[in-house]
This record gives C-alpha cells, sequence and structure tokens, in this order.
C-alpha cells in the first residue's frame, strides 16, 4: 500500500473514475451569501452517484486491482455510505462483494447492501475482531480490502472533488471539508495544496467527536472517548495512520461545531439550496454561519456536501424543526462510513 | 404581442439568457427506474437561480425590451415563483419592479418580494380588478408587464429547458412536464416537436384542478370551478389564451394525479434524488410511479422537476409521512405563479 497520495495520482484518479462517477456541478448559492458571511459555493456530492462522494474513492480503488485481482471481490468494514460505495461495485462490475458489519447494525443498512447483491457477516462489536475476521476471508478468498481511508488509492479518488471545484473555481480562497475518517480532506488538501492553489483548506468536526481536532490541539494523534453525534457519518474516535500526517501538513485549520448548529444547517441546506443533505454533509456551513470560520463577504468559499443518504422519516424531522436526539453510538472509526 | 413561440425563438433565448441563469444538470437517477418504470433521467429546476425555472422565461422577456424600456421598470402579477423571479430581476438590474397580488397573499411571500426591493401592492381578490390596476399603473408609469405565460418571450424562455435537455439527451424517448398556467410546456414542446425530435411530450395536471386535461376532454377551453391542491403552483382554472392551442397541438397527452400521489412523489425525489420539490414539481415522477404514462423499462425519460421552494416546515411534514392537507384556495391563473 502507497503510504501517501500525490498530485499525479489525483489526476490520474479523475480519468481513471470518469466514466463511473458524476461530475457535480459547482453552485453558486447567493442568497446564502447573508448567513456565512462570504460569497457561496457549494459542491453537491448528494447528487454523486449513491448520493456520496464515498464512490469515488472506492472506485478508484477498484480500478487500481489488476483484472484479476478484481474478480476475486471486494471486501472492507462499513455498512454506510462507503459500504454502499463497494456494494455498488460489486454490482456494477459483477463481481463479489463482502461486507463485515458489527452484529448491531440497523437491519434496514444490511438489507440495503443485500438488495445490492452484496454479502453481508454480522460480526463481533469489536473493531479489530472485525478486522481480523476480514484477513481470514481475504486470506481464504482472495478478497481485495477497501479501507474507507487508509489507503492511498481511495484518498486520491476523494481528491479529485478538488480538481473539479478548481478547475470551475480557479481563484478560490477557501475549500470546507467535513471529517470523518480524514480520507476526503486528504485527498482534498493534497490536491489544492500541490496545484499551487493559495485556497486554505479546512477540516470540520463534531464537537462530540472530534479526534483530529484533539489530536492537531495535542500536538500527537490522541483517541477520544467521544459522545453520540446526529452526524453519524463523521463518527471516529482515533485519527487515520494515514490521513493524520497529510492533515497536520496541509490543512490550514480545523474547527468543531454542535450539535444544534448541524440541525440547523441542514435546515439551511434544504431550504436555501433545496438539496437533502445528511448532518454529516453540512458541518461544513454549520462552521460558516456560526462565525468559527473567519471569512470576508468577498471571499469565495467552496464547502462540500459530502452525502445525503440518511432516513428521510428523520429528514423530515429536522425539517419540520423538532428536536432530533444523537443517534450513533460512537466505537470506532469504520462503523459508520 | 407575438402570437406564438418558434423554434428560433428558443434558440435566441438561450443565447440571450446564458448570462443569468444557470445550466441545470441533467441526472440520471438509476435507483428510480424500478419505481417509474424506464430510465429515469432528472431535470432539477430547483437548483436554478431563485429555485425555479421561472427566471427563464421572466429573463427572456425582460432582455427583450428595448434599454428605455427595461429602465421605466416591470409589473406582474403572482406572489409565487414567477413573482420572485420578476422582483430578482429588478434587484439584479436595478429597475423598479411592482407586484400586484390578492390582499389575502401570505405575508412570507410579501416580505420575500419586498426584501429584493419589490414594491408589492395588496389589491382584489378579483383577478380582472388586479390586471384593471395593472393597466391603470403601466398607463401612469410605463411599466412593462411580464406576464406569467400569456407571452412568447416567456414561453420561449422556458422552453429552453427543452434544448438543453435535448443537447444532453439527444435520443430522448419522453418528457414529462407539469402544466400550470401552460407557459412551461408551451415552449417545451414547440422546442421538441419543431426541432425533429421523436420524443413524447406528456403533461400532468392535479386532479383537483385540470383545466386543459378537461379542455382536451371537451375539445374546447374549458373552465373548471378547481379544488384545492397541495401542488399550489398548478393551481389554474382555465386555460391560457396564447398556450392553449399550441398545448392542444404539440402535447401527445395530458394525465392527472391525486394529492396522495404527489405527496408520494416528494418523498421519493427526496429520497432518492436528494433534492427539495415543491408538490407541483413532482407531479411528472407521480404520474410515473402511478403508471399513468406508460412506459417501457428502456425507455428514456426525463422529468422536469420545476422548482424547491415551498416553506421548509411543510416539506418537513411531507417528508415525515405526516398528511398534508390541500392548502390552497384554487381562484384564478396567477395568483400562485
Amino acid at each position: 500500500m502507497q503510504q501517501r497520495v500525490t498530485l499525479q495520482d489525483i489526476r490520474e484518479a479523475a480519468e481513471r473514475i470518469r466514466p463511473y462517477i458524476r461530475r457535480t456541478p459547482i453552485l453558486r448559492e447567493k442568497n446564502m451569501d447573508g448567513i456565512v458571511n462570504c460569497q457561496m459555493y457549494l459542491k453537491p456530492e448528494m447528487l454523486q452517484v449513491i448520493g456520496a462522494f464515498k464512490l469515488r474513492g472506492a472506485t478508484n480503488k477498484f480500478l487500481s486491482l489488476t483484472p484479476e485481482e478484481q474478480k476475486k471481490g471486494i471486501i472492507t468494514s462499513s455498512s454506510g455510505n462507503h459500504g454502499q460505495a463497494c456494494a455498488y461495485l460489486g454490482q456494477m462490475f459483477g463481481v463479489p462483494v463482502t461486507v463485515v458489519v458489527p452484529h448491531d447494525t440497523p437491519s434496514l443498512k444490511v438489507n440495503n447492501a443485500r438488495a445490492m447483491g452484496a454479502e453481508v457477516i454480522l460480526w463481533d462489536l469489536d473493531y479489530d475482531a472485525r478486522w481480523a475476521k476480514i484477513h481470514e476471508l481475504v486470506a481464504e478468498h482472495g478478497y481485495n480490502i477497501i479501507h474507507p481511508f487508509e489507503d492511498s488509492a481511495v484518498m486520491a479518488g476523494q481528491g479529485t472533488i478538488a480538481l473539479e471545484v478548481l478547475e470551475n473555481l480557479s481563484d478560490l480562497d477557501t475549500i470546507v471539508v467535513p471529517i470523518g475518517g480524514g480520507g476526503l480532506i486528504s485527498g482534498i488538501s493534497t490536491f489544492v495544496k500541490e496545484s499551487g492553489s493559495k485556497a486554505r483548506v479546512i477540516g470540520v468536526q463534531a464537537t462530540a467527536c472530534a479526534a483530529y481536532y484533539t489530536s492537531r490541539k495535542n500536538g500527537s494523534p490522541t483517541e477520544v472517548s467521544g459522545g453520540s453525534t446526529v452526524a453519524d457519518g463523521l463518527a471516529c474516535h482515533r485519527p487515520g495512520n494515514l490521513p493524520y500526517p497529510i492533515i497536520e501538513k496541509y490543512v490550514d485549520d480545523i474547527v468543531v461545531v454542535g450539535e444544534e448548529e448541524i440541525l440547523e444547517a441542514v435546515r439551511i441546506v434544504a431550504d436555501k439550496a433545496k438539496l437533502i443533505g445528511e448532518p454529516s454533509a453540512c458541518v461544513g456551513i454549520a462552521a460558516l454561519m456560526t462565525g468559527l470560520i473567519k471569512t470576508r463577504p468577498d471571499e469565495k468559499v467552496c464547502t462540500v456536501l459530502t452525502s445525503g443518504n440518511w432516513g428521510i422519516e428523520k429528514i423530515g424531522r429536522i425539517l419540520k424543526g423538532e428536536t432530533v436526539e444523537g443517534i450513533t453510538r460512537v466505537q470506532d472509526c469504520t462503523n459508520n462510513r
């Protein structure tokens, strides 16, 4: 596994995945400017195939395998958007997909993956035990692991978002990116900084579970206990080995936002941009509207709206203004991605 | 006022409005195919500037005026998306905008228009009395009327949607279009049929208020009493003079959908396409999913999702699965557009 991701990796990834992913538009949302104190641009990855950016990284990894490897199939540990992306790849390319998830994973997520033809194995709640099972299956069947973020090919795929943003908006001042496992912002910040752009890269985490924020404050990788957060897609209690040094090198600032602000941001995205964003996707808007990220009114700021795959009934409750309790048990970095 | 709209008008409109509107993407929504029994493509005009296609027609009309006329300002009778489009034009080009609406118009809509600098005049509930007031103001101030649909320049602007769809998808089989006043489908059907495309054009109305559907059945323009409908943007109880003959000539079929199906379609659009559509925007999906429009699984069908400007709390209730009562008093063709 290559230890870092380069500008060239991301450029090659963009060519490689082009036939399979959607180039999402960049939306200039003037009617949000007053709320976020900048010139607001959105990169709406909920409009991506499967409703999340995760397909970019998983597709790039899959296409980087040899034809023989591809035929043997892929395996991962995620019931969330990354798992859905892998299941979708299996369906599209006709290869077996195995997903190993905790045995308390909601049946809706299990059924979604199975409906796309994935084999879902309900296994231990313990992270290490699940990965031991995965390595056992790899040894037995020759499956290829597609990790949600500890993989340079995955990070390169996610980084294609920055390539698209800068092609459309070369004078971008700031890009705001949610941080969960850290693969997305690793790819994006690498492209931004190594392509010569002067744009700032700002990461956003939920206060309830802020491993990268805490690690930066402490000056070393720090595991956090983490409470539950409505931004379940970002639930991750320890920094990734590959993303951490990239984030420390290239990400200008990391901020944290609270639960109420996240829910308000979901409402704003629906009301102003007419897009369904899951809470994880809207933390960038939350950070801007609360002034945690300092901006000027004439500053061109793009935030990546990462995904829209949340129960529609739950989104309805948020839009209706009802209180939605944090619902995610934060246990490790890969359960929810 | 020119009495019909031509292919050339629409091509010129596309060039004229290009700097001011957004070319919305065409989204291939494979995960809706099973629900609608076709290959589903969406044209999401809720992503248009102001959240509705109406800006296309109003902008084309405004830019068709002479500079002297433009300076004198514009006037219309609409508190809905067409009124918002006019108010936006006034703000963008720095010209006065007057909107004459019934005195029981919700204050939210009035305030939205005023926030964009429009003068809002609350006037009689009676349609003819309001238009008498408009003509009085035109005589006094030299304002230019931008009618929501009785205007070939407005219809040409709306028709640019078909031009974009066919540029992206030349082998389109069917396009499905909501019908309110009829300006949108007049522009779209003119472009489709006169450009040589073989695509069917199907219009959709709400059963509760189906003037064009009823008129076609009767073989002559028919006024309907109309009940209230959740698809308030389509509330129109008589066919327009200009749109009616175009629709009779070029629209292959008109179907009607019920209230529950419309609400279900709003949920599907949010859940599958991650887009906020107001009920009026989603009637095409409702007609497809109920099988009212006969389709084959391999048929390429595009439906225009016209707009997303509905109270976010109301959308929340729909997504949550709550019953939403019809809320619109159907009184005439221009109140709600």
